[in-house]
């Protein structure tokens, strides 16, 4: 790849004490790091940024390549000269939430009262944290609007956050297959997924660092995790029945067909890439968060003025499409401007990801049109 | 109740040495049991009989009541006097299967050559060798040929595979929220499952017979299970986002909301009632079902001549009605008489167990129907 192309995360340090960040359940926390990456470059008016949200164990490294690396970022088909998140003309900003372990505080961060790290003594954090947090970084890159603000999942649940908090500073925004709070479904399957975790004894009530890990438990929760993000179908033309490395099953226990071996191999590595408390702690905020707090959800949009582009994917049964309609239907109540695409595809939730042809047109008509009305 | 409504378990042993069944995989079990149980009166032409087979986690006893019990069978709405199988016409018999915990030889049982229980020992089984079981006990009865055969989810299966097996031995079969071979996503979710009791230090390879249960993996497999049996709409319904016992989120990891306290209270009684290398087993049959071993469905069902009825219902998203209809097609073009009905409902798979009165109007009609026919 090109030179220009590579990258390194940043980390912005704010809140020290006695200013913390004071969350949602009231506990007070600081300082905050927050591991974030750029792409492109900021205009001399600072009119074209565009902030973009990671999913539950996403990062910062949304894009470009870091020295050395095999790969590019999560979402390099999308950000980038020429894609939907054009780095020709946007300047583009993905941060790392609080609660993760890519580089920003959470749970297996240092506790500097203690000197150890915090495991459960961590507080407990939410959405409206994690974007709270967020903007702190936006006002020490001097920058008083986002152009947009897009995220897939529990990407989009934060862009409609950012939204309604500040609803001053941000032009756009591309909430892309989420919802406005989660269902009991969404709420189960994150429970099954954090009795794993607490169930495995290595998870020693949090308190596992440099330790063994609790693996077991993350790979149950991983491969629940896995089979949520496709879909039926899309399981089906992957896997079928295929056996694995076998002319026919062995009637054992061991991995007959190709579709336990594959969850089991990404259950297995999903201990090396993420840490067990941050899932715990980014599930629960997930499962908490109600942009409606109970209330109607036409009142919640009545001062918002951001234009909104929402995608969803027909195949996702995670995050169907009705949720999202239901606030499309909110926001035009509210005669918000708001543009809705149901996109056919059998990829899933994972289509954020994947999907990126339907997505990328839509993406990067909406944000032209946004530009041409912002960026003079 | 009635005390003609009171009913006992009965054991059937049969292939003792060195008659011993001979399973799909070649290997030799025997002797085997199987626990079973019937309602109302053998007609003295012996053309009355039903054979009821059970689901997953289910057992032989299917109605009325056990002595003292506060509850009736699992399926006492559909069978009784005047009920769907009318025990004031039928003769029903419901058979547990081989590989359970529920009286019939499984891991659990004592294996004869070594005086302990089999555990890991005990070899894989299949749907076919259940269904080969269960041929014995209706000889053991007398029973040539049966009115009809029927259950949900694994027991709709069973109805299928004994159709292909004993072409002659039945009038009828009434498959219900089935299908004719697992795709990807059922042994995924099966093998989440698997491995979250394998993972529980407790299972021990399968040897913990008298020691400590694997609990904690036992649960986290029924709250995985329970998530697929309800629909997204049914646990809305349900629960929601209403909180267990508090008036607001608690900002910790107990439970917050009423759908994890219900898990959480489902999984743990789950160990109580079910073993855990009996679930190991069965899931393990349904994930290597294949009707069609690869071959052409149509072909498969050359031979048949039993009339059916397929029953599916709409919110069932583990056992989606779309392989139910391949299931039609394939005998519409062997011109078996088949009747397919898509039952709406928002109870997911468990339909077949709650959505009782469509399901009872159809099983009833289509019974005597073919009782006209059979029963002179």
């Amino acid at each position: 790849m090109s030179p220009s192309r590579i990258v390194e995360t940043q980390y912005f340090t704010f809140a020290h004490p006695p200013q913390e960040l004071i969350l949602k359940s009231g506990v007070k926390l600081g300082p905050v790091t927050l591991a974030y990456e750029t792409y492109g470059k900021l205009n001399a008016a600072k009119s074209n940024a565009i902030l973009i949200f990671h999913a539950l164990t996403g990062d910062a490294h949304a894009a470009f390549w870091h020295q050395g690396d095999k790969n590019p970022g999560w979402w390099d088909l999308m950000i980038g000269p020429g894609k939907a998140f054009d780095t020709d003309k946007y300047f583009i900003i993905c941060s790392n939430i609080i609660g993760g372990c890519k580089g920003s505080t959470g749970p297996s961060s240092v506790n500097p009262a203690t000197k150890e790290p915090y495991g459960l003594r961590f507080p407990v954090i939410t959405i409206e944290d994690m974007v709270a947090a967020q903007k702190h970084l936006i006002d020490h890159l001097g920058i008083k609007t986002l152009l947009s603000a897009s995220g897939g999942s529990m990407g989009g649940l934060m862009a409609l956050e950012w939204a309604l908090r500040y609803p001053g500073t941000l032009h756009s925004a591309i909430p892309i297959a989420t919802n406005y709070k989660h269902t009991a479904q969404q709420i189960a399957l994150h429970e099954v997924a954090r009795q794993a975790i607490m169930s495995d004894p290595n998870w020693n009530k949090g308190d596992y660092y440099g330790k063994a890990l609790p693996a077991q438990g993350m790979a149950v929760s991983r491969m629940i995790g896995h089979i949520t993000y496709m879909s039926e179908r899309s399981m089906e033309e992957k896997f079928g029945r295929k056996l694995q490395g076998k002319e026919k099953v062995g009637y054992d226990f061991s991995q007959d067909f190709e579709v336990e071996s594959y969850l089991k191999y990404r259950g297995a590595s999903f201990v090396q890439r993420f840490d067990a408390n941050s899932y715990l702690y980014i599930s629960k905020a997930l499962d908490y968060f109600d942009l409606s707090e109970g209330s109607d959800l036409v009142e919640v949009f009545k001062n918002v003025k951001t234009k909104f582009l929402i995608i969803t994917f027909t195949s996702d049964w995670l995050y169907p499409s009705y949720q999202s309609k239901d606030v499309v239907k909110a926001m035009k109540a509210n005669d918000i401007d708001v543009s809705f695409i149901e996109i056919e595809t059998s990829y899933g939730h994972d289509s954020f990801l994947v999907e990126i042809e339907g997505q990328s047109k839509l993406v990067s008509h909406f944000l032209s049109n946004v530009a041409k009305a912002v960026i003079k």
